[in-house]
Parts: C-alpha cells; sequence; structure tokens
C-alpha cells in the first residue's frame, strides 16, 4: 500500500507508532511504503523470508498462496465487523490464522478493518440481472468469480489503475474500497453511479505480519506490545473508517453529484447463489479452506441471531421512526 | 460493579492487566469490586478525591452530579457502538469529555461497550401503547423520562435487585443490559418476554476514570500505556459481549424457552417523540449538555448516511437474500 494512503497506507504507521510508544522504545519499527523495500503484493514473501521483519497488507492478496487467506480478510455475504473480530478474538478465528500463517513462518494479526465498504462504480444505472451481461468490473476474490458466474467479466489490477481504466472505457465498473478511498482516486470523476451494499465485502480485516522467527525471539512483554498495540489499531481504524467514509459520503453526493444505488433483488439473489458455489468450489477444492470456513460459518451462524436483535433491531428501528 | 460480573466487572480485571503488562509492570492497579473500597455509586467521587486513584464505571451514573455525563454512555435513539467511538476518537467527543470532568479532578477514558443492547423484560406481552400504561418498569435516565412521558412508571434500582421485584410482582418489567448479563441474573424465570430494540441504548460505554492529579504526574509513556490500554480494552469488550450475547440468546431460546418480540410501531414511535423531548428538556436546563449534545447530534447526522448505506445497507441486504 502506498505509504500516506488514507487509512491502508497510514493504519501501517499508526501501528508501528503504537509499538514504539508502548515498548518505551525498545522496538523501532521503519514504515517502507509498497515499492520502497517490496513491491505490494510480495510482503507476504519478504516478511516469511525476513527481509522485512513485519508487513502490513490485507490476508486475501496471498490467495494464490495460501487459499485459505481469503477468509481472514472478506467473505462474500459473511460477517460484519463486529462478527468478524469476534471471530478472530473468541471463535477460534485467530488460532486458525496463526496455525496456517505458522506453515508460512508468519504470524499474523488484525490490525484494522475497513468496515463494511461500497459495491463499487457503474458508469450506467443497474435495473435487472440483464443489465449486468458483459459488463467489464474490477473486482479480485470470490466475489469476482461469484460475479464471473452471473454473467459479468471481472478483472483484477491494482488499485492506481482503475482511474484510467475507467477513464478509458477499458472498465465499465469497478470496486475499490469506499466513501474516504474512492474520492481519494477520483472514481466519481469517470462514473455516476455508486452501488452501496457490500454484499462482497461486509467488512474487510488489514493485516500485519510478522516474521515467525523474529516473533518467537521477542520476549513475552514485547509480544504483548505487538498483540495490544494491534488490538488498539483495530478500534482505531474502524472509528476513522466510520468518521472519514461519512465525511467523504457527504463530499461525494453534495458537491458532486454522486448517484447512490442499490442492486435491484434479482442481482442480489443471483450474487448470492453464486457467492456460495464459489465458496463450496474453494472448499472442495482445499482442506485448510474447508477447515476454515466450517469455524468461520458455524460462528457467523452463531452471531447472527444476536446481530440481528441487538444491531440490525436497532437500524431499523432509528430508520422507521426518523426516515 | 462486582468484581467478576460477567464483561462490565471482569473489564476492569482485563484493563489492568493489560496495563501492567504494556508498563512492564511499572504500574500495578489492584481492582476492588463494588462495595469492597467504596459502594459501586461512589466511584465518581472516590476517584476525585483520590481514595481510589483509578474507577471503572459507566458515566451515565453520575447525572445527579454532572447532567451531561448521560451523553457518554449512551442516547436514546442515538449512535450506534462505532458511531460512537468514532465520535469520541475523531468527533470531538473525547475532548469534552475531558473538559467537563476536568472541573471534577478525573480525567476519562472509553474502556469498552456493550454494544446494542435489549429493551427489557416483560411480564405480559404488549400489543399497543395502551398495555404500557401504568406498567411499573426499571429503567433510569432519559429512557426512564421518555416512558413516563408515554405512561410507564419507571422506577430505578440496582441491578441485583431486579430479579427478586420482578417475581414479587413489585416490578412487571425490567430493562437490565442483554443476554449475557440478563442470563446471569436469571431475569428469564421471572419474565417470559423479551423485547428487542435497544431504542434507549443503541450503545452503553464503559468508562474508566483516573485521578487528575495522578494523571497530570504520570510521565508522557505512561499516559500512551494508560490510553491504549483503554483502546484495545474497547475492542475486547465490544468482541466479547458479540460473543457471549450471542451464546447467551441461544440459550435463553433454545433451552429456556423465551419468547422475543418487538414493541408494536405506536409504542417506539412515542418513545422516539418522547425521548427527543426529553432531551430538549435537559439541553434547554444546562448549559454544559447544550453544548454536548450539539457535537454528539451534529455527528450523528455526520455519520447516519454512511452507517445506512455500509452497515445498514448490508445487514438488510443478508436478511432479504437469505431471511
Amino acid at each position: 500500500m502506498a505509504k500516506n494512503f488514507p487509512a491502508l497506507g497510514t493504519g501501517a504507521n499508526d501501528f508501528a507508532r503504537r509499538v514504539e510508544q508502548l515498548s518505551n522504545g525498545r522496538m523501532q519499527i521503519r514504515v517502507h511504503g509498497a515499492g520502497e523495500l517490496v513491491p505490494a503484493l510480495e510482503v507476504f514473501d519478504a516478511v516469511a523470508a525476513g527481509t522485512a521483519e513485519m508487513g502490513h497488507s490485507a490476508s486475501y492478496y496471498w490467495r494464490g498462496k495460501v487459499a485459505a487467506s481469503q477468509f481472514f480478510t472478506a467473505v462474500p455475504f459473511g460477517m460484519t465487523t463486529t462478527e468478524m473480530n469476534a471471530w478472530l478474538y473468541h471463535g477460534g478465528g485467530q488460532e486458525l490464522w496463526d496455525e496456517i500463517y505458522a506453515n508460512h513462518n508468519l504470524k499474523p494479526f488484525a490490525v484494522g478493518n475497513t468496515g463494511a465498504q461500497m459495491a463499487g462504480w457503474f458508469k450506467k444505472e443497474i435495473n435487472s440481472l440483464d443489465d449486468m451481461q458483459g459488463l467489464k468490473l474490477r473486482l479480485p476474490g470470490l466475489a469476482g468469480e461469484a460475479m464471473n458466474s452471473i454473467g459479468v467479466s471481472t478483472v483484477t489490477m491494482p488499485g492506481s489503475e482503475i482511474f484510467t481504466s475507467l477513464q478509458t472505457g477499458a472498465l465499465d465498473a469497478a470496486d475499490w474500497v469506499g466513501p474516504y478511498n474512492d474520492l481519494a482516486f477520483g472514481l466519481h470523476q469517470v462514473a455516476d453511479y455508486y452501488y452501496t451494499s457490500a454484499w462482497n465485502e461486509p467488512s474487510a480485516v488489514l493485516e500485519g505480519t510478522i516474521n515467525l522467527d523474529a516473533w518467537n525471539s521477542l520476549p513475552e512483554d514485547l509480544q504483548d506490545v505487538i498483540r495490544e498495540a494491534a488490538r488498539a489499531s483495530n478500534m482505531a481504524m474502524i472509528s476513522e473508517f466510520a468518521f472519514r467514509n461519512a465525511q467523504a459520503l457527504e463530499t461525494l453526493v453534495d458537491e458532486h453529484g454522486v448517484q447512490l444505488r442499490t442492486f435491484p433483488e434479482d442481482v442480489m439473489a443471483a450474487l448470492y447463489t453464486s457467492s456460495l458455489e464459489a465458496i463450496q468450489r474453494q472448499v472442495d477444492s482445499d482442506e485448510e479452506s474447508r477447515r476454515v470456513y466450517e469455524s468461520y460459518s458455524a460462528f457467523q451462524k452463531l452471531l447472527r441471531p444476536f446481530s440481528d436483535v441487538g444491531e440490525y433491531a436497532y437500524l431499523k428501528n432509528r430508520d422507521n421512526v426518523d426516515g
């Protein structure tokens, strides 16, 4: 991630600052932006090899190496931010993540979360499943596979190429993150319709990784510092995204006249089916993915009824009384 | 709070452990349960006077002394957990809280949040506003005032007296926290209907307080330790409540046959109006409350559109596709 990229990049600086503060200067972390020390998509290998001792990224970028890593970032129609953190901290998620990353000489931590993302930017309005056919959409991962199954043609490309690709018509649509990051890329200048919904990333965990040899050589009190700095950074980033996304959304709608839309019901229903199929294909072909998703989905099932009568019931009530 | 009371009490232990760990033993906190050193409702005065150096409670308990303290815990139809944390960390909430508490020789921190609470236990089913008339309900604070305005007769009593009061018929209904804490009190044994909705406490901040002289005498690095231990504890408690509430809800419904209900629309609409009136009365009669609520409500208004197209839009979609 570029060094000072909103939240995704500055989150690494915040985490580094916390570790330094809390270790009273015993640990100093020098933050390198993507491409400075290693390219963005080589963070995993560089930290595993010890070229860098720590990394800051998102686990689903390593899906080509470790299929199950997808489940530690975001799952289509999966867990919300609070549900995901409860799984990592209380539902066995962290233990599975530790075990799988240990095979690659890494120790992982959640160091932030984007919260619910948007479904992305579309140059034309989507009124039915038919309108999706043949669209060229930037969307990686399981969600990209789910889109392909319903007739969309997805591509994977770095965030930095989205603007130009939409502008030239190489793309008809693109998903990036949410208002804060999308405004920074100027995506509203090259697409009129902004689709809400977060079906693809109901939350997305930012990961910190530490070379496992380096981690094991740390005294227990410095391991505590890293663990708690990560937890505090997670809290900080969730709050920051909530604030900055709200500010940016106001700017996009009030100043730039962006049109907010939601996918029609037939599109959402088709994406739900094709998402479950994409997950199932991965689970069937990879034993680690099967184990992780079994834990993930059982936990989501446990948490869902309380999410529904707690947070969701409140949001519905608030909407009804003043909406 | 009783020392090992689920989450509300154990949260103090967790915070103390984090401060000890992160200060490498330079700060040791001895946790006293309610009544051991000072009674629960004297924590504010005891920490202000230095009888204790730190306290763990909820700010709305000090409403009789500092009317504005209400807004730092929970507001009827107010902000969700994520919105509230964004206000404290990014919207000027912490600064206002610091300023107001400094007048009482205290430095406050958010050290946890219960998440969305339940609306409480009712011995009989509520089918309309008429059914609420004359009910004796345990519900403190602004929400209690709002209930009084629609014909309910509210009382304030410690949580520990709720069970017996429902059993003897001294109460017809009672609000406590949510499934995790309510199950621990056995409230399902003395009332059949469990009302969801969280209208009264869409989130509730647990506060840590520090004697201001003690705070000011700390070197900067130990102030950092307390600040970050509080932030990490906030994250930890949010996750813990999500998990434990989900487990407890499953037990209440599957093993104890508890009936989940939501208030009918006329009740919710009346509560919304009477809540805004109760808030307005407080704001009109207290300058500090006016200033705090101005910041609070402006921030809620800023965050609401993104909450709606982010988290809320996702929860609706998830509900539609598999509900």
